[in-house]
């Protein structure tokens, strides 16, 4: 890793240092059990509502960081915490997971976003590894089967589209499950895991990707009529390059060099699409052919798209020496750490404009959570070292 | 109108000499009826997805235009082209209108959205006025009964929202009605709409308006148990002048200056409040407590906040002689102007970045039609003459 080693010690430091205390100081609710996820820049709370998304995802880094980094009881003290809270209040009568709760944790959205049912079984998954706790594993595993059963209409009787007439499926369902199964590996067994791999990686490298440009979509049509329509000209470059970091680690699985090389080159290929050559920094979406996207934050720049770029781009570099990715691994640090890290306070800002000037003064939000930094500290670090 | 009359031929040439030529030249599919909304800054279609919003405003105005400015028959011929669209494939079997169609009018998205059938209701209610087609009468009536049945739960099957844990209604609604209902007396009748009227007022002074900060917020709870929530905490300046102009127009037909004065009231506050005093111009959203939105745009400046804005500061000082609100207006033009039009083609940009640059390079879009800025510039052409 040619001079990439001096990296480890400031990404370590930050992750154990500055980002780990921040959620364990400011997020934990002792009335009521589960996380405070809305903190702002002070970490002080400024909302109570709790969203299964994140404190999925938190009690998943927190079992993970006991289960990789070091067997402190604190960090299994925390997952359990929020664990607890999730088993209790996170499902309805059908184990569906809802969206959100209130902070003594009623239910107030419905389960209409399967992304909760999935960090939900992300969180059961590796909390399982730490606990061996059969609750946990067969948490896990219902939720894990619930969303192979909704996959095929993840909105249920929430999905606004009128039947038939442009059915679209999205790319985030894929991708997650490319990470979630091997998270899952040992609950659900290698054969499992081998067969939905083979499904996920055609479905990543050949259903959502465009030939003709050579970059991923984020929506395409169920039945093959390709429509000239919003959802499908969208491009979410981060979203892209997590995946081709999830793809890299499948194909180191299967020992896929052609795998790993098409996922190299998406990565490289979406990375210069993405990229803002006026003010640096990755656009959050773009449209494929050129046209006005209707998201009207298309400009600005969001923490997890340049941590999961730099993660895939470090990876990528590491796998192959590819130096394209090593420049853009560098460029990318460069940006990250002068425009997100917050140089007063712990913990980084989340959503900055264009220029690269922070746009709202939160550190954890309703989307942002102990989840996209905190990982990719960690693996930059471990990859580093 | 003291120093103000020098404003009226400005915005009557925009209006007959740019934005309706816009319209009236890019807009009409010519193959299967309806208008393309989704227009570049040049004019040329970029989707070809036809959204009832925008449909149905579209009729409104060319229908509006055509009673209120001229008898020009290209102007019916506008509407009912658009109206025609609208009876043929515009609604599901029991009248609830699609919120969009295909170019060729096969349903997209189902009704989950009640302000889809609002704008219908004005259209065919203003192209009544014009034709005196019964047809055009009963869809109008129908539109409007359905929303009343509606109105307690407008998004029906589509709520997300757990039953009884946070009820809240929002304020588009009455606000919205407050506007529709003048429009339609024709057909409602003096008594229905004089009983309706009273009822908006309330909810409007009363139920949305913050007593402590002075402030129309976005959404309150059914149920008076308020809650610190994102939610409950919006405050939309753009919505909140917007409907202060419709209830000066309540206060005029009632003779209620007591009305009169706390609609300028909430006016002034809720610009303040809005106001961005750095960079100009009013912010998209803000937190009544300063706490991070979870809107991301929040701090764009959009074309219809601005020139609801204008509309209600004109029209408050043409009734009060209230030389805050004079003073407003002109600052308000003087930031429209010389921001959201564009200099070198017709119409103008919709969407800008908080220091006044424009974000997206379209003239119509999903959201932006023939709708904010011709009315308006025909409304203070009006009150200026």
């Amino acid at each position: 890793m040619d001079g990439l080693k001096k990296y480890s010690q400031q990404y370590k430091e930050e992750l154990l240092g500055s980002v780990i205390p921040f959620w364990m100081e400011n997020s934990i609710d002792k009335e009521y059990g589960g996380y405070f996820t809305c903190l702002n820049r002070y970490g002080k709370v400024y909302d109570t509502d709790k969203f299964i998304w994140l404190q999925g995802r938190q009690v998943w880094f927190f079992a993970m960081a006991y289960n990789m980094i070091e067997k402190k009881p604190e960090w299994l003290d925390m997952a359990l915490g929020g664990a607890e809270f999730l088993k209790k209040y996170g499902t309805d009568a059908e184990g569906n997971w809802y969206f959100s709760l209130t902070r003594e944790g009623k239910p107030l959205i419905q389960p209409y976003n399967i992304f909760s049912d999935c960090f939900a079984a992300m969180a059961f998954g590796e909390l399982y590894k730490a606990t061996k706790d059969e609750e946990h594993k067969i948490i896990a595993q219902n939720s894990f089967i619930n969303i192979l059963k909704r996959k095929g209409n993840p909105k249920g009787i929430y999905n606004k589209s009128y039947p038939g007439t442009r059915p679209l499926k999205g790319f985030s369902l894929p991708m997650i499950l490319c990470n979630l199964s091997l998270i899952m590996e040992e609950i659900l067994g290698k054969f499992t895991v081998d067969q939905l791999v083979q499904l996920l990686i055609t479905e990543v490298t050949e259903t959502f990707y465009s030939e003709e440009y050579g970059l991923i979509l984020e929506n395409v049509p169920l039945n093959g009529n390709v429509s000239d329509s919003f959802e499908e000209r969208l491009v979410n470059p981060g979203h892209a390059n997590e995946s081709m970091w999830f793809l890299m680690d499948l194909a180191v699985r299967r020992n896929n060099k052609a795998l790993l090389d098409k996922a190299i080159a998406i990565l490289l290929r979406s990375t210069e699409f993405g990229w803002d050559k006026e003010y640096g920094g990755i656009f959050y979406f773009r449209d494929i052919k050129g046209h006005p996207t209707e998201q009207l934050a298309w400009d600005q720049k969001l923490w997890w798209v340049h941590i999961e770029s730099m993660i895939a781009m470090l990876k990528a570099y590491k796998l192959t020496g590819n130096e394209a990715c090593k420049k853009w691994f560098e460029t990318l640090h460069d940006y990250t750490w002068s425009h997100f890290k917050d140089p007063e306070y712990p913990e980084w800002f989340g959503y900055l404009n264009r220029y690269g000037k922070p746009i709202l003064d939160l550190k954890g939000g309703k989307w942002k959570g102990c989840f996209h930094l905190p990982r990719g500290l960690f693996e930059i670090w471990k990859m580093t070292e």
